[in-house]
């Protein structure tokens, strides 16, 4: 399971350094806490940030599901695709919003992947656990 | 703990589902990123799709947690309450906000239960540990 | 792993506790559903909430990780640093957002060593087990 941890540690620093963006835009485009618009360059920062948290709260619990029912190498694999899709989406909506759709693409099917395999293995476990 | 699996992937379901229902409300309404306001039936998916998000990352660490110390049936048992709590909230926030009341109870009270729980087992888990 | 969990379940009674504080504010100041703006003591219960949020979906899985490959006992002890920051951070907070910096400060250290220990140890875990 080391490179599904690999994976999992990895996706947290995308999201730590989505965080830390954000709070360097805040600071630049001076926006007083407790605001969240005020500047649209920081919004969309603060968009990617939280998208990523959207994301990242899917992706943790099916990764490790898929890793312990189907397989850890297919999990970190899939894995790998959604960090690259991250990096994707968060560096082409800072430049264009309207650009975000391939990124958002390559994080969301990921993590559909995933959610389902998780639940159709668990499902057939339990199936073979029965007999 | 194959039940313990298919209730977490439920719950990521679900979340996933609203996040979807978020982005049709914003494709429909027209509300351009980074904007997340705008139009009040839009605004509605949004909030249930981020208040599924504050209760999904109590949720699944609790479960496992009250799973592991406690019972792994009793864990499955309460997170069928959320995931049906969680329904609740969610078709009765977008008809009307007031009527969030029943579906939000079934959905953190659960969540105080796997906490506590969760809690209470490792700290009984400890003290016996010690004797 | 019980020190482990019981820090766990500790950061999430103070997310859940922060959530309720958030809940009391929309009621007092009458910040009427979907809305999450309108008066400036329920923004800073709102963005406390959220920025715990943020910190404990870098927190949990890298606490977890950091435990299993590095040592326990320092995962719990860090964790225990990130306790108290969150408590610093939501005190200080709403008295005075421009207050923030120690309690976010005591936030995010302890996240970044628990991502990169968890990273390291998995990765030097994989590098001992090819020879």
């Amino acid at each position: 399971m080391e490179w599904v941890t690999i994976v999992t540690m990895l996706a947290l620093v995308e999201l730590a350094v989505f965080g830390l963006r954000t709070g360097m835009a805040r600071s630049r485009y001076e926006i007083k806490a407790p605001a969240t618009t005020g500047h649209e360059i920081f919004e969309r920062h603060y968009r990617v940030h939280y998208n990523t948290i959207e994301h990242v709260i899917l992706f943790i619990p099916a990764l490790w599901a898929f890793a312990y029912y189907i397989s850890p190498y297919w999990a970190a694999g899939i894995g790998a695709v959604f960090l690259v899709g991250r990096i994707i989406y968060g560096v082409s909506y800072v430049k264009d919003p309207a650009s975000r759709g391939p990124g958002m693409g390559l994080s969301i099917l990921p993590c559909w992947v995933l959610i389902l395999g998780g639940l159709i293995g668990a499902v057939m476990q339990l199936v073979h656990s029965v007999h």
